[in-house]
Order: C-alpha cells, then structure tokens, then sequence
C-alpha cells in the first residue's frame, strides 16, 4: 500500500512547480559531479513504458565538450550555454530495446521492439525520453537547482558531434546551474476548461 | 535571483521520484474534481518549448466515460483501468499553435509552426506533451496520488471516442488514484555509467 497520500508541503510545490522558471543565466557557482550523480539517481526512478529507459545523457562541463557543442546550437543560444555551468544532452538509444532483458526481466520485452523500423520505433523512443527529460527538469530542480531547457539546435550535427558511432539520437538539452537573473513576468498558462475536461 | 538552492528533504524525494512505484490497483478512496483541477494548477507550470502546452486532458470519471474507454484498451488493461478512480487520458493538440498569441505573446511564434504539415508538428507536439505528462506524473505524486502510466491501447479508436472532430491525439494515459496492492520488487534501472556520461 502507498505510505505516500498526502501532499507535500506548499514550498516544495513552488521549488518543483509553481515558482520554479527557466533560466538563462546562472551564478558563478559549479555543479559537482557528485550532483550530476544525484540527479541521474531520482530521474531514473521516473516510469517509463515496459521500463524501458530509453535516456542517454551526456554532461556537457569541460571547456573542449563546449566547444564541440557551441556550433550545433541556434545562435541565440550560444552565449547563455557556453556560460552555463553545465549544460545535459537529453538523447535516446534507438537500440534501448537490447537493455529490456535487464531492465523488464518478467518477459521477453524485447521481441516487442526488435527487427521494427526506426520509424516504428522512433514514437516510444521519443515518448520515453521526452518523460525523462522533464523528470530531469524536476529532479534538478528538486536538488535546488535551476533549468534552461532548448530545442533550438541542429539534432543531426549534435548527434555527429557527441552520439557518432551509436545509434543514439538527441531529443534536446538543458542548461544546469544555478539561477540568477532578473526574470521577466511569467507566460500565462491555459486555465483548466481550455487544456482538461472532466468526463 | 532562484530563491531555491537547497534540496528538497528526503521524505519528498521519496514520494515524487525514490519510492513511488506505478500502481495496478487503488483504494476505495474518490479522487475529488477540486484535486484533479489542484493536479493541473501544479503540471501546468512545468516548461515546454515556447510555452507551447499542447497537452489537453480528458479525466474519465463517470460511469459512461469508464464505458467508452473500455473497448479501446489492451485487453490487459481493461479491468484495472475500469476498477480506477479516474484515468488522465494525455493527448495533444496538432493545432497546439493557434494558442501561442497567448501564451507566448513577445513575438509571433504562431508564425513557426502554422502551416506545416503533421509529418513536422507531430515531433514538437508528441516531445511536449510527453514532458507535460511526466510533470502530471510528478504532480501527482507530490500530491499524495498515485499513478498508473500505460500505451497499452488503441490510439485511434480513443481519439475517436474522445477527440472526435478535434486536432486532438492521444498520447499515453494514466490511471490515478490511492495505491492500494502488494507490489512486486522493483524493477532495475541503469546504472550511470551505463545511461550517462560527463564530457
């Protein structure tokens, strides 16, 4: 039985939720590998179909990664992420079914995915992924840090760049640190009738 | 300036993400509307690009929704899905777009989207609307609820029964209530070294 039905309480609701926002610049402050490893030690807890755990990521933090990043990016993103203290490659292994004999032991999961086409496999892949790139976002900012996740960046030169050689594919990337800057007013969100129905 | 820098307690990191487990079945406990709408003023403040929320939400509750929802599943899952309190269908608007004059009003992002085929939307939309469903996961959670994630079914007999003459798809959906089950132990995850590396 779930020991866990109660809310948390309302400040841990604004660090994960409803005050967090996406930041742009950080402190001049570094993130430990040691908390890189902390926050891969809750994302990964975060469920996914069959378990299948699709995400490869990759810690951009040393000066020659960067530099390997900085052209693939859209120019408007480039000065805020060579600046970022670390910035994560959310991708997927297009291959994550070889990991299910492992990971969903109770069955042969494997056989489910095996042999189809990328394009079969491409919806789940990027589904599962993109589930644990927001619990990445949340997990990050749950440890007290702050996010700046992008799109804006070529994905098959990134794959050149960081995934050759694998069958990996970048889904997108994340800024990491900690936030610091004067943020503009907040975008609105829908309210409940525009984005849900209760049927 | 980020007012949170500190990790949350463990306790929370339990209940969102070290702890939580996916559930089958739940107590014979209403979830309440006024919880459904406290869910969604929480998931609604997680990220997407542009501000785009395509995600649109269908919580089936009521007898006759339950009725409509049970052909379309896997067969597998139609027992425990009927006997839950309330099932999230996640889906996303292919018109996702037409909001963006709202929601991200400092320029005419509306213009980058509008127009395209499916073929090109659908990549943006499936991405953001998986990253609102694993924030509506964490919500959840963090709410004292639990979840029930599932692909098991047939998207577009759902999207029929649902989102009929809409741009809506369905995405994943969730079943959301009180966990109540003896669990199996936990599956295993990949270790860091296995999913991740810092460059």
């Amino acid at each position: 039985m779930s020991k866990f039905d109660k809310p948390l309480d309302g400040a841990a609701f604004d660090q994960i939720f409803r005050q967090a926002r996406t930041y742009n610049q950080f402190a001049d402050r570094p993130v430990e590998d040691s908390v890189l490893r902390e926050l891969y030690d809750l994302m990964k807890w975060g469920p996914t179909s069959a378990n299948m755990s699709p995400t490869r990521l990759v810690f951009v933090k040393s000066a020659e990664a960067k530099k390997k990043l900085e052209p693939v990016l859209d120019e408007g993103n480039r000065e805020k992420t060579m600046k970022a203290p670390v910035t994560a490659i959310v991708g997927y292994d297009m291959e994550f079914y070889e990991k299910l004999p492992f990971l969903f032991p109770h069955t042969d999961a494997r056989s489910w995915f095996a042999g189809k086409s990328d394009e079969q496999l491409e919806p789940a892949a990027l589904r599962n992924s993109s589930l644990q790139g927001a619990y990445l976002i949340i997990a990050a900012r749950a440890l007290g840090l702050d996010c700046g996740p992008m799109s804006g960046f070529d994905n098959a030169k990134l794959d050149e760049a960081f995934f050759a050689g694998t069958r990996v594919r970048s889904n997108f990337i994340i800024n990491l640190g900690y936030g610091q800057e004067d943020l503009f007013p907040r975008s609105p969100r829908l309210a409940f009738d525009e984005a849900a129905r209760i049927a």
